[in-house]
Protein backbone atom coordinates (compact mmCIF):
# COMPACT_ATOMS: atom_id res chain seq x y z
CA UNK A 1 0.00 0.00 0.00
CA UNK A 2 1.17 3.63 -0.88
CA UNK A 3 0.29 6.46 0.89
CA UNK A 4 -1.33 10.29 0.04
CA UNK A 5 0.23 13.42 1.44
CA UNK A 6 -2.85 15.80 1.04
CA UNK A 7 -0.38 18.98 0.40
CA UNK A 8 -1.05 22.69 0.28
CA UNK A 9 0.66 24.25 -1.95
CA UNK A 10 0.26 28.07 -0.06
CA UNK A 11 -0.80 31.32 -2.12
CA UNK A 12 0.66 31.56 -5.10
CA UNK A 13 4.16 31.86 -5.07
CA UNK A 14 6.58 28.94 -4.78
CA UNK A 15 8.40 30.23 -2.37
CA UNK A 16 5.72 30.32 0.37
CA UNK A 17 5.62 26.66 -0.03
CA UNK A 18 6.41 25.07 2.88
CA UNK A 19 9.52 22.98 3.57
CA UNK A 20 7.52 19.67 4.48
CA UNK A 21 5.43 20.05 0.86
CA UNK A 22 8.69 20.68 -0.77
CA UNK A 23 9.78 16.92 0.79
CA UNK A 24 6.78 15.42 0.22
CA UNK A 25 6.79 16.23 -3.33
CA UNK A 26 10.70 15.25 -3.59
CA UNK A 27 9.01 11.53 -2.52
CA UNK A 28 6.22 11.48 -4.86
CA UNK A 29 5.43 8.72 -7.71
CA UNK A 30 2.71 11.07 -8.59
CA UNK A 31 1.38 14.47 -8.75
CA UNK A 32 -2.05 15.38 -8.62
CA UNK A 33 -1.90 18.68 -8.92
CA UNK A 34 -4.65 21.38 -8.84
CA UNK A 35 -5.15 23.86 -11.65
CA UNK A 36 -4.67 26.94 -9.15
CA UNK A 37 -1.22 26.04 -8.36
CA UNK A 38 1.84 27.85 -9.77
CA UNK A 39 3.73 25.00 -11.29
CA UNK A 40 6.65 26.98 -9.90
CA UNK A 41 6.01 24.60 -6.99
CA UNK A 42 6.54 20.59 -9.30
CA UNK A 43 10.36 21.81 -9.60
CA UNK A 44 10.70 20.11 -6.42
CA UNK A 45 9.07 16.98 -7.55
CA UNK A 46 11.36 13.88 -8.79
CA UNK A 47 12.21 14.83 -12.33
CA UNK A 48 10.71 11.06 -13.13
CA UNK A 49 7.26 11.73 -11.51
CA UNK A 50 3.68 11.56 -12.99
CA UNK A 51 2.22 14.99 -12.90
CA UNK A 52 -1.25 14.42 -13.63
CA UNK A 53 -3.34 18.11 -13.91
CA UNK A 54 -6.63 17.47 -12.08
CA UNK A 55 -7.36 21.01 -11.99
CA UNK A 56 -10.83 22.85 -11.60
CA UNK A 57 -11.45 26.64 -12.28
CA UNK A 58 -14.66 27.66 -10.65
CA UNK A 59 -16.71 24.32 -11.09
CA UNK A 60 -15.17 23.15 -14.11
CA UNK A 61 -12.57 20.73 -15.04
CA UNK A 62 -12.26 16.71 -13.69
CA UNK A 63 -14.89 15.65 -11.02
CA UNK A 64 -14.21 15.57 -6.93
CA UNK A 65 -15.08 11.72 -7.11
CA UNK A 66 -12.67 11.04 -9.88
CA UNK A 67 -9.58 13.08 -7.81
CA UNK A 68 -10.54 10.96 -4.93
CA UNK A 69 -10.59 7.57 -7.19
CA UNK A 70 -7.51 8.72 -8.84
CA UNK A 71 -5.66 9.31 -5.08
CA UNK A 72 -7.12 5.95 -4.42
CA UNK A 73 -6.20 3.65 -7.20
CA UNK A 74 -2.22 4.79 -6.90
CA UNK A 75 -2.13 4.72 -3.16
CA UNK A 76 -3.65 1.24 -3.70
CA UNK A 77 -0.89 0.36 -6.76
CA UNK A 78 2.08 0.81 -3.69
CA UNK A 79 2.72 4.44 -4.99
CA UNK A 80 3.37 7.36 -3.18
CA UNK A 81 0.84 10.16 -3.97
CA UNK A 82 1.12 13.91 -3.41
CA UNK A 83 -2.39 15.43 -4.15
CA UNK A 84 -1.33 19.28 -4.25
CA UNK A 85 -3.75 21.65 -3.82
CA UNK A 86 -4.04 25.65 -3.91
CA UNK A 87 -3.71 27.59 -0.43
CA UNK A 88 -4.61 24.96 2.17
CA UNK A 89 -6.00 22.23 2.06
CA UNK A 90 -8.45 22.71 4.86
CA UNK A 91 -9.84 26.27 4.12
CA UNK A 92 -12.54 25.63 0.92
CA UNK A 93 -10.49 23.59 -0.38
CA UNK A 94 -12.53 20.04 -0.18
CA UNK A 95 -9.51 18.74 1.73
CA UNK A 96 -12.16 17.36 4.54
CA UNK A 97 -14.10 15.41 2.07
CA UNK A 98 -11.02 13.95 0.14
CA UNK A 99 -8.98 12.87 3.75
CA UNK A 100 -12.18 11.33 5.02
CA UNK A 101 -12.51 9.59 1.48
CA UNK A 102 -9.21 8.14 1.58
CA UNK A 103 -9.36 6.97 5.35
CA UNK A 104 -12.47 5.19 4.23
CA UNK A 105 -10.44 3.24 1.24
CA UNK A 106 -7.63 2.38 4.27
CA UNK A 107 -5.09 4.78 2.73
CA UNK A 108 -2.44 6.22 5.08
CA UNK A 109 -2.91 10.15 4.82
CA UNK A 110 -0.61 12.53 5.73
CA UNK A 111 -2.13 16.29 5.62
CA UNK A 112 0.91 18.73 5.14
CA UNK A 113 -0.99 22.56 5.43
CA UNK A 114 -0.45 25.32 3.32
CA UNK A 115 -0.44 29.10 4.01
CA UNK A 116 -3.96 30.34 2.90
CA UNK A 117 -4.56 32.61 -0.07
CA UNK A 118 -6.57 35.00 2.94
CA UNK A 119 -3.33 34.89 4.86
CA UNK A 120 -0.86 34.93 2.62
CA UNK A 121 -2.42 37.45 0.14
CA UNK A 122 -3.11 40.39 2.53
CA UNK A 123 0.75 40.31 3.62
CA UNK A 124 1.98 41.08 0.36
CA UNK A 125 0.51 44.38 0.91
CA UNK A 126 1.43 44.46 4.52
CA UNK A 127 -2.20 44.62 5.35
CA UNK A 128 -2.30 43.06 9.28
CA UNK A 129 -5.44 41.20 9.29
CA UNK A 130 -5.77 41.99 12.87
CA UNK A 131 -4.91 44.67 14.69
CA UNK A 132 -4.87 46.60 17.99
CA UNK A 133 -8.54 48.59 18.45
CA UNK A 134 -9.21 48.00 14.95
CA UNK A 135 -10.15 44.12 14.42
CA UNK A 136 -11.09 41.78 17.61
CA UNK A 137 -10.05 38.67 14.44
CA UNK A 138 -10.67 37.95 11.09
CA UNK A 139 -13.31 36.23 9.38
CA UNK A 140 -12.82 34.02 6.00
CA UNK A 141 -16.23 33.31 3.73
CA UNK A 142 -16.49 32.25 0.19
CA UNK A 143 -18.72 35.08 -1.67
CA UNK A 144 -20.37 32.33 -3.96
CA UNK A 145 -22.93 31.47 -1.02
CA UNK A 146 -26.44 32.99 -0.98
CA UNK A 147 -26.87 32.09 2.55
CA UNK A 148 -23.98 33.97 4.17
CA UNK A 149 -25.42 35.73 7.18
CA UNK A 150 -23.33 39.18 6.66
CA UNK A 151 -25.10 40.83 9.35
CA UNK A 152 -23.30 38.79 11.83
CA UNK A 153 -20.15 39.08 9.93
CA UNK A 154 -20.27 42.50 10.30
CA UNK A 155 -21.23 42.61 14.37
CA UNK A 156 -18.34 40.26 14.71
CA UNK A 157 -16.20 43.06 14.31
CA UNK A 158 -13.33 40.85 12.48
CA UNK A 159 -11.64 41.62 9.41
CA UNK A 160 -13.56 39.92 6.28
CA UNK A 161 -11.46 37.96 3.93
CA UNK A 162 -14.07 36.98 0.75
CA UNK A 163 -12.69 34.05 -1.46
CA UNK A 164 -14.49 33.43 -4.88
CA UNK A 165 -16.47 36.75 -4.58
CA UNK A 166 -15.94 38.27 -7.88
CA UNK A 167 -18.55 37.26 -9.68
CA UNK A 168 -21.29 38.22 -6.53
CA UNK A 169 -19.12 41.33 -5.71
CA UNK A 170 -22.49 43.48 -6.16
CA UNK A 171 -24.45 41.41 -3.95
CA UNK A 172 -21.14 41.33 -1.37
CA UNK A 173 -21.67 45.21 -1.20
CA UNK A 174 -25.34 45.37 -0.67
CA UNK A 175 -25.17 42.94 1.63
CA UNK A 176 -22.70 44.06 3.93
CA UNK A 177 -23.95 47.63 3.60
CA UNK A 178 -28.24 46.61 4.48
CA UNK A 179 -26.60 44.72 7.65
CA UNK A 180 -25.20 48.29 8.57
CA UNK A 181 -21.23 48.28 7.56
CA UNK A 182 -19.76 51.51 7.13
CA UNK A 183 -19.47 51.99 2.87
CA UNK A 184 -16.53 53.91 3.87
CA UNK A 185 -14.85 50.89 5.14
CA UNK A 186 -11.05 50.53 3.71
CA UNK A 187 -11.40 47.48 1.14
CA UNK A 188 -9.57 46.06 -1.60
CA UNK A 189 -9.88 43.35 -4.54
CA UNK A 190 -6.60 41.74 -4.86
CA UNK A 191 -5.53 39.21 -8.27
CA UNK A 192 -2.81 36.47 -8.56
CA UNK A 193 -1.67 37.66 -5.14
CA UNK A 194 1.85 37.11 -4.35
CA UNK A 195 2.84 36.12 -7.82
CA UNK A 196 4.47 38.70 -10.72
CA UNK A 197 1.23 39.51 -12.05
CA UNK A 198 -0.47 40.59 -8.81
CA UNK A 199 -2.83 43.64 -9.13
CA UNK A 200 -4.56 44.95 -6.63
CA UNK A 201 -7.51 48.23 -6.38
CA UNK A 202 -7.76 49.79 -2.50
CA UNK A 203 -10.83 51.41 -2.08
CA UNK A 204 -13.52 51.68 0.23
CA UNK A 205 -16.52 49.23 0.23
CA UNK A 206 -18.85 51.28 -1.51
CA UNK A 207 -16.96 51.90 -4.21
CA UNK A 208 -15.61 47.88 -4.96
CA UNK A 209 -16.08 47.02 -8.30
CA UNK A 210 -14.96 43.63 -10.20
CA UNK A 211 -14.41 45.70 -13.16
CA UNK A 212 -10.82 44.86 -14.66
CA UNK A 213 -10.14 41.02 -13.18
CA UNK A 214 -10.42 37.82 -13.81
CA UNK A 215 -8.06 35.75 -12.36
CA UNK A 216 -8.81 34.84 -9.17
CA UNK A 217 -9.19 37.00 -6.46
CA UNK A 218 -9.45 38.17 -2.84
CA UNK A 219 -11.74 40.29 -1.26
CA UNK A 220 -10.53 42.47 2.06
CA UNK A 221 -12.84 44.64 4.08
CA UNK A 222 -12.00 46.53 7.15
CA UNK A 223 -10.51 49.17 8.50
CA UNK A 224 -6.86 47.25 8.42
CA UNK A 225 -7.00 47.88 4.85
CA UNK A 226 -5.77 51.23 5.73
CA UNK A 227 -2.85 50.05 7.04
CA UNK A 228 -1.54 48.95 3.98
CA UNK A 229 1.49 50.06 2.15
CA UNK A 230 -0.59 51.32 -0.84
CA UNK A 231 -2.97 54.11 0.38
CA UNK A 232 -6.86 54.42 -0.05
CA UNK A 233 -7.65 55.64 -3.40
CA UNK A 234 -10.65 58.14 -2.99
CA UNK A 235 -11.42 57.93 -6.42
CA UNK A 236 -10.36 54.27 -7.39
CA UNK A 237 -9.69 53.20 -10.85
CA UNK A 238 -10.22 49.81 -12.55
CA UNK A 239 -6.93 47.59 -12.60
CA UNK B 1 20.98 50.73 5.44
CA UNK B 2 20.06 47.31 6.75
CA UNK B 3 17.22 45.38 5.99
CA UNK B 4 14.47 43.41 8.30
CA UNK B 5 12.81 40.35 7.19
CA UNK B 6 9.49 40.44 9.37
CA UNK B 7 8.54 36.05 9.36
CA UNK B 8 5.96 34.01 10.36
CA UNK B 9 7.85 30.83 11.72
CA UNK B 10 4.64 28.59 11.55
CA UNK B 11 2.25 26.65 13.97
CA UNK B 12 5.28 24.71 15.75
CA UNK B 13 6.93 22.24 13.71
CA UNK B 14 10.05 23.62 11.73
CA UNK B 15 8.88 21.41 9.09
CA UNK B 16 6.28 23.99 8.24
CA UNK B 17 7.99 26.81 7.85
CA UNK B 18 8.05 27.83 4.27
CA UNK B 19 10.93 28.03 1.74
CA UNK B 20 11.15 31.50 1.84
CA UNK B 21 11.81 31.84 5.33
CA UNK B 22 14.50 29.43 5.80
CA UNK B 23 16.01 31.74 2.92
CA UNK B 24 15.79 34.73 4.34
CA UNK B 25 17.04 33.25 8.11
CA UNK B 26 20.19 32.37 5.91
CA UNK B 27 20.94 35.74 4.67
CA UNK B 28 20.08 37.74 7.98
CA UNK B 29 22.92 38.76 10.49
CA UNK B 30 20.83 39.04 13.71
CA UNK B 31 17.86 37.25 14.30
CA UNK B 32 15.36 38.32 16.86
CA UNK B 33 13.32 35.47 17.89
CA UNK B 34 10.32 34.82 19.89
CA UNK B 35 9.56 32.59 22.42
CA UNK B 36 6.38 30.66 20.92
CA UNK B 37 9.32 29.74 17.88
CA UNK B 38 10.34 26.19 18.18
CA UNK B 39 14.31 26.71 18.41
CA UNK B 40 14.55 24.05 15.23
CA UNK B 41 13.61 26.72 13.08
CA UNK B 42 17.10 28.57 13.94
CA UNK B 43 18.62 25.76 12.11
CA UNK B 44 18.63 27.75 8.98
CA UNK B 45 20.13 30.64 10.38
CA UNK B 46 23.97 31.09 9.42
CA UNK B 47 26.11 29.81 12.03
CA UNK B 48 27.87 33.14 12.88
CA UNK B 49 24.42 35.02 13.13
CA UNK B 50 23.67 36.54 16.12
CA UNK B 51 20.58 35.32 18.11
CA UNK B 52 18.87 37.68 20.46
CA UNK B 53 15.47 35.99 22.46
CA UNK B 54 12.85 38.90 22.74
CA UNK B 55 10.28 36.56 24.07
CA UNK B 56 7.41 37.27 25.39
CA UNK B 57 4.92 34.78 27.02
CA UNK B 58 1.44 35.70 28.36
CA UNK B 59 2.44 39.67 28.40
CA UNK B 60 5.66 39.61 30.30
CA UNK B 61 9.40 39.69 28.43
CA UNK B 62 10.84 42.10 26.50
CA UNK B 63 8.18 45.13 25.55
CA UNK B 64 7.04 45.99 22.20
CA UNK B 65 8.73 49.18 22.20
CA UNK B 66 12.03 47.95 22.85
CA UNK B 67 12.01 44.67 20.19
CA UNK B 68 11.34 47.63 17.49
CA UNK B 69 13.96 49.75 18.28
CA UNK B 70 16.30 46.71 18.78
CA UNK B 71 15.10 45.80 15.15
CA UNK B 72 15.24 49.48 13.81
CA UNK B 73 19.07 50.00 15.28
CA UNK B 74 20.36 46.95 14.01
CA UNK B 75 18.62 47.81 10.55
CA UNK B 76 20.33 51.24 10.19
CA UNK B 77 23.39 49.70 11.45
CA UNK B 78 23.23 48.14 7.97
CA UNK B 79 22.93 44.73 9.17
CA UNK B 80 20.27 42.52 7.60
CA UNK B 81 17.29 40.90 10.68
CA UNK B 82 15.42 38.41 10.66
CA UNK B 83 12.46 39.11 12.83
CA UNK B 84 11.13 35.60 13.40
CA UNK B 85 7.73 35.27 15.18
CA UNK B 86 5.28 32.45 16.19
CA UNK B 87 2.33 31.64 13.19
CA UNK B 88 1.68 34.31 11.19
CA UNK B 89 3.00 37.72 11.92
CA UNK B 90 -0.19 39.54 11.33
CA UNK B 91 -2.90 37.36 12.74
CA UNK B 92 -2.58 38.18 16.64
CA UNK B 93 0.94 38.77 15.98
CA UNK B 94 1.67 42.25 16.36
CA UNK B 95 3.34 42.38 13.12
CA UNK B 96 1.35 45.27 12.12
CA UNK B 97 2.88 47.39 14.80
CA UNK B 98 6.10 46.29 13.93
CA UNK B 99 5.92 47.15 10.32
CA UNK B 100 4.40 50.44 11.00
CA UNK B 101 7.20 51.09 13.33
CA UNK B 102 9.98 49.84 10.51
CA UNK B 103 8.14 51.78 7.66
CA UNK B 104 8.27 54.63 9.84
CA UNK B 105 11.73 54.87 10.67
CA UNK B 106 12.52 54.46 6.77
CA UNK B 107 13.81 50.51 6.98
CA UNK B 108 13.28 48.19 4.10
CA UNK B 109 10.58 45.44 4.92
CA UNK B 110 9.75 42.58 3.55
CA UNK B 111 6.50 40.22 5.41
CA UNK B 112 7.06 36.28 5.15
CA UNK B 113 4.15 34.88 5.72
CA UNK B 114 3.85 31.78 8.14
CA UNK B 115 1.29 29.14 9.01
CA UNK B 116 -1.25 30.34 11.82
CA UNK B 117 -1.67 27.99 14.75
CA UNK B 118 -5.56 28.64 13.60
CA UNK B 119 -4.81 26.68 10.42
CA UNK B 120 -1.66 24.70 10.82
CA UNK B 121 -2.88 22.89 14.05
CA UNK B 122 -6.27 21.44 13.55
CA UNK B 123 -5.05 20.11 10.15
CA UNK B 124 -2.26 17.56 12.43
CA UNK B 125 -5.67 16.45 13.86
CA UNK B 126 -7.86 15.91 10.32
CA UNK B 127 -10.05 18.80 11.45
CA UNK B 128 -11.19 20.52 7.89
CA UNK B 129 -11.71 24.06 8.92
CA UNK B 130 -14.48 24.19 6.54
CA UNK B 131 -16.43 21.63 4.87
CA UNK B 132 -19.85 21.65 3.35
CA UNK B 133 -22.99 21.75 4.61
CA UNK B 134 -21.23 21.85 8.14
CA UNK B 135 -19.17 25.33 7.76
CA UNK B 136 -19.65 28.75 6.27
CA UNK B 137 -16.34 29.88 6.64
CA UNK B 138 -14.03 30.10 9.95
CA UNK B 139 -13.34 32.97 12.11
CA UNK B 140 -10.33 33.74 14.51
CA UNK B 141 -10.32 35.22 17.40
CA UNK B 142 -8.84 35.83 20.82
CA UNK B 143 -10.06 34.17 23.55
CA UNK B 144 -8.90 36.64 26.29
CA UNK B 145 -10.75 39.85 25.27
CA UNK B 146 -14.12 40.45 27.29
CA UNK B 147 -15.24 42.71 24.46
CA UNK B 148 -16.28 39.45 21.93
CA UNK B 149 -19.54 39.50 20.33
CA UNK B 150 -20.16 36.00 20.77
CA UNK B 151 -23.87 35.80 19.37
CA UNK B 152 -22.83 37.11 16.57
CA UNK B 153 -19.86 35.11 15.57
CA UNK B 154 -21.90 31.55 16.92
CA UNK B 155 -24.34 33.34 14.40
CA UNK B 156 -22.05 33.77 11.29
CA UNK B 157 -21.48 29.43 11.46
CA UNK B 158 -18.41 29.91 10.63
CA UNK B 159 -15.69 27.45 12.32
CA UNK B 160 -14.23 29.24 15.66
CA UNK B 161 -10.60 29.14 16.19
CA UNK B 162 -9.93 31.04 19.63
CA UNK B 163 -6.33 31.75 20.47
CA UNK B 164 -4.76 32.33 23.79
CA UNK B 165 -8.37 31.14 25.45
CA UNK B 166 -7.07 28.66 28.10
CA UNK B 167 -7.11 30.81 31.36
CA UNK B 168 -10.37 32.74 29.73
CA UNK B 169 -12.36 29.09 28.75
CA UNK B 170 -14.81 29.34 31.17
CA UNK B 171 -16.19 32.83 29.68
CA UNK B 172 -16.03 31.44 26.78
CA UNK B 173 -18.13 28.53 27.49
CA UNK B 174 -20.71 30.37 29.20
CA UNK B 175 -20.45 33.13 26.99
CA UNK B 176 -20.87 30.77 23.57
CA UNK B 177 -24.12 29.42 25.61
CA UNK B 178 -25.96 32.35 26.31
CA UNK B 179 -25.44 33.14 22.62
CA UNK B 180 -27.34 29.98 21.88
CA UNK B 181 -24.64 27.22 20.49
CA UNK B 182 -25.22 23.62 21.16
CA UNK B 183 -23.40 22.90 24.61
CA UNK B 184 -23.60 19.22 22.21
CA UNK B 185 -21.05 21.18 19.40
CA UNK B 186 -18.01 19.43 18.69
CA UNK B 187 -14.98 21.23 20.50
CA UNK B 188 -11.41 20.31 21.52
CA UNK B 189 -8.32 21.97 23.08
CA UNK B 190 -4.97 21.02 21.49
CA UNK B 191 -1.86 21.99 23.25
CA UNK B 192 1.84 22.50 21.60
CA UNK B 193 0.28 21.41 18.11
CA UNK B 194 2.28 20.01 15.54
CA UNK B 195 4.82 19.69 18.06
CA UNK B 196 6.14 16.14 19.03
CA UNK B 197 4.45 17.14 22.61
CA UNK B 198 0.99 17.83 21.18
CA UNK B 199 -2.04 16.74 23.35
CA UNK B 200 -5.23 17.13 22.78
CA UNK B 201 -8.96 16.78 24.09
CA UNK B 202 -11.55 16.21 21.81
CA UNK B 203 -14.97 16.96 23.38
CA UNK B 204 -17.92 19.15 23.22
CA UNK B 205 -18.48 22.82 24.01
CA UNK B 206 -20.69 22.05 27.58
CA UNK B 207 -17.63 19.61 29.03
CA UNK B 208 -14.85 21.62 27.51
CA UNK B 209 -11.72 22.47 30.40
CA UNK B 210 -8.56 23.43 30.98
CA UNK B 211 -7.59 21.35 33.41
CA UNK B 212 -4.26 19.64 32.77
CA UNK B 213 -3.65 22.18 29.41
CA UNK B 214 -0.39 24.46 30.97
CA UNK B 215 1.30 25.30 27.40
CA UNK B 216 -0.06 27.73 24.09
CA UNK B 217 -2.96 26.09 23.43
CA UNK B 218 -5.76 26.45 20.49
CA UNK B 219 -9.40 26.25 21.05
CA UNK B 220 -11.90 25.13 17.90
CA UNK B 221 -15.13 24.87 18.72
CA UNK B 222 -17.67 23.70 15.13
CA UNK B 223 -19.04 20.59 13.60
CA UNK B 224 -16.23 19.98 11.95
CA UNK B 225 -14.73 19.39 14.62
CA UNK B 226 -16.29 15.92 14.68
CA UNK B 227 -14.60 14.51 11.31
CA UNK B 228 -11.27 15.15 13.21
CA UNK B 229 -9.36 11.53 13.09
CA UNK B 230 -9.86 10.92 16.63
CA UNK B 231 -13.23 10.42 17.80
CA UNK B 232 -14.91 13.12 19.93
CA UNK B 233 -15.16 11.21 23.57
CA UNK B 234 -18.39 11.70 25.42
CA UNK B 235 -16.56 11.57 28.71
CA UNK B 236 -13.45 13.42 28.47
CA UNK B 237 -10.67 12.91 30.33
CA UNK B 238 -8.33 15.52 31.42
CA UNK B 239 -4.99 15.74 29.10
Amino acid sequence: MGKVYLIGAGPGDPQLMTLKAARALGVADVVLVDALVNWGCLAHARSDARIVEVGKRAGAGTSQAFIEKLCIQHAKAGQTVARLKGGDPFVFGRGGEELRALLDAGIEVEVIPGITAGIGVPAALGIPLTHRDLAHGVSFVTGHGADINWQALVRSRTTLVIYMGLRNLKNIVSGLAAAGMDPRTPACVIENGTLGTQRQVMTRLGALSSAGFRGPALIVVGAVVGLARMPVQEKAKAA
